[in-house]
């Protein structure tokens, strides 16, 4: 199998002023067509720094993809480096210049010098023309690597790598794909136990753990000679873990708990409404991110203060002053209220405290009470989450979404 | 001057499947501590792999904090390899297994095996405990590098980053300091030419812009040899900006929208509630996130079909037949009402086509009204957004943050 490294350049990476997002897509990429990416690596605007970076790939990556530093300032250095570790010369590439002077003369400008050296590359390689900006990246070799060099700008970058680089990549013995499995509010360790004995987790696919904010991750990576060679390799495991796994199972690769219950929604041709407290509206902005659900999310409402409880959802300040807003009464009344008054199918209702506030030691920070009401009844959890306001905020959400899910099954 | 690097340790880093945020996160707080970040890496799940990214960063970095694999499946492989790079046998630490038993216990679980390893650290160390989650750290030598480990989750890095690996750093022999200025919807190039010639980019402070989400920043770095020094160095050329930059500023270092809206309800004693529609809540989601919001904010109401907008906030059916939902008309009507009836002294509608459906010639996707109503009388915005469903749920929902600004100045 072909191995890759990738190798961001630039002060604004290290710094943390920006994030590496490069990276996340050149790798994504890279697996799509079969080429496994071994590691990342970020490295300064210093020659020496970008030259070790690159020897250092070299020494373990067939090929190796640098983005940043071939801009037109004195601190942009990958041509320099990249030569270096070469041990080529720079040489100018005629077309290229009058490509940046035709941008400049666009604009109405004359090319700075400082740009001309945009248009070099180390003696031996290739030019990879840069049809959006004035930034040309190279190809030359380091060592046995194939070394791509591209713009840092996203956009540049991503059509050069289309654009120049897939081309000119060597051909791949075989192919990855990936799947996942999403299940809610399980523990990694009850997964990987549930799993461990009844799934090869070092084979082929290999078996990993992936947790995001409630959300823990099944992923299977599969080799083999075709995508959809690699995909069947992957079907027995994943249908076996789905089983072992049961209800916390919500979806798949790129299913999440909004989009799962706007598509129960859309199946079933039911509508929804709303009453959120503590969760702000998180809920009514992850559902609306669904394109579509506007045929099947009539409202929700933010009541966040008693009053607002009262005179849009109807709960009795007697019922409020008596065992409080955080209550499981309250948060059933919530949502068998919306779901009356709205005439939806389901309500939720959702009443808590995120913090870090409002906490008393009989109702702590995090203490959640969310109820879900459909013609069949009302279902009601408490949870007793952590962790910081927009924590308990994202989990309580996630929380709902999962009990609606449950409750259209 | 103090050197650091950070190692990013996971499959689901090498592979794309998730942005590296954590390093560039780690970036900006070792900088603002005066230790230079000199490279990032990222490993896959591999022992070999962490190891050797270990003993390559140990000979040159002062300080490594590496991120992930500190979880309880075979695949988490940080405490192995930082005990093989360190020379030290893993090592049980009893207090953190309690309080792994104990998070087991309060869910009404018992606490597999596998989590047990998530209470070892290389013997020599120090556990650093993670009040969040089962993960604990810890902290080793490989070399003569201090090493750092966290666990990948980002809430519970930066809490434990903040809590326990920073008053463990090796004290530095110069500080940085970095202020930001934030304005909303002002163009890059507008900015840089305000501020060319009037203040000196490059000089120290070093000055740059950054763009995220509508929202552009102009980050101040300065070097001097206290933390107090180097922010005297950047006061007056940001005070120049903010003058230079006028009504579009609107706020400063952790500064948010939100933010400066729930500072200014509270500073005049003001309540708020809100008639969303094409956001869908994210307004009340941003605002929610404020710790003391719920003394201002009364309630948001998610009008998402044309039926709420009637039942819940008075639109007449008429209106929303003869100039349609996203019109002027309804959005001012959404404001003022949603004021009158929730009693308080602000009232925020909007209404627009988040698309990618939904969008017609005279009304196409990215048409949005955003409306203020105050005691003074009501504001309109007519905004022609561009972007996915959710940039111009993004966008819209900022601008409504920043008209509330504005009219509470």
């Amino acid at each position: 199998m072909i191995t890759a490294e990738i190798i961001s350049v630039g002060d604004e990476i290290t710094s943390g002023q920006i994030a590496d997002t490069n990276a996340a897509w050149l790798s994504q990429r890279l697996g799509d067509l079969g080429i496994a990416v071994m590691a990342h690596s970020a490295a300064r605007d210093v020659q020496s720094e970008i030259v070790d970076a690159l020897k250092r790939a070299a020494r373990q990556a067939d090929v190796i993809v640098v983005t940043g530093g071939v801009g037109p300032t004195h601190d942009d250095l990958t041509r320099e480096a990249a030569a270096e570790a070469a041990g080529a010369e720079l040489v100018a590439h005629e077309p290229s210049l009058e490509h940046i002077r035709e941008i400049f003369a666009r604009r109405g400008l004359v090319m700075p010098d400082s740009n001309s050296k945009q248009a070099t590359y180390p003696a031996g390689g290739d030019i990879l023309p840069n049809a959006n900006g004035t930034a040309a990246g190279f190809r030359t070799t380091v060592g046995s690597a194939n070394v791509f060099a591209l713009p840092g700008v996203p956009s540049e970058m991503m059509q050069m790598f289309t654009d120049e680089v897939v081309p000119r990549l060597p051909a791949s013995d075989g192919a990855i794909a990936v799947r996942m499995l999403h299940s809610f509010w399980m523990s990694e360790s009850v997964i990987a136990d549930k799993l461990t004995g009844e799934i090869d987790l070092d084979g082929n696919p290999k078996v990993g753990l992936l947790a995001t904010g409630g959300v823990i991750s099944v992923k299977f990576t599969a080799c083999a000679e075709t995508h959809e060679a690699a995909l069947a390799l992957i079907e027995p495991p994943l249908e076996k873990a789905r089983r072992l796994l049961g209800e916390p199972v919500f979806g798949e690769d790129d299913d999440t708990l909004e989009r799962v219950v706007a598509r129960l929604l859309a199946e079933q041709g039911k509508t929804i409404a709303l009453a959120e407290s503590c969760t702000g509206g998180l809920v009514a902005h992850w559902l609306t991110n669904v394109p579509g659900i506007s045929d099947h999310f009539v409202q929700g409402l933010v009541t966040y203060s008693n009053e607002a409880k009262t005179r849009l959802l109807g709960v009795p300040e007697e019922l409020l002053k008596k065992v409080g807003a955080v209550s499981e009464e309250v948060a059933r009344l919530m949502a068998e209220n919306v779901r009356e008054r709205a005439g939806t199918d389901i309500g939720v209702g959702i009443s808590g405290i995120a913090g870090p506030g409002g906490g008393t030691p009989e109702k702590p920070v995090g203490a959640v009470h969310v109820a879900v009401a459909t013609a069949d009844g009302t279902v009601h959890r408490k949870l007793k989450l952590r962790g910081a306001r927009e924590v308990v905020k994202d989990r309580a959400a996630k929380h709902a979404l999962n009990l609606v899910r449950l409750a259209l099954r």
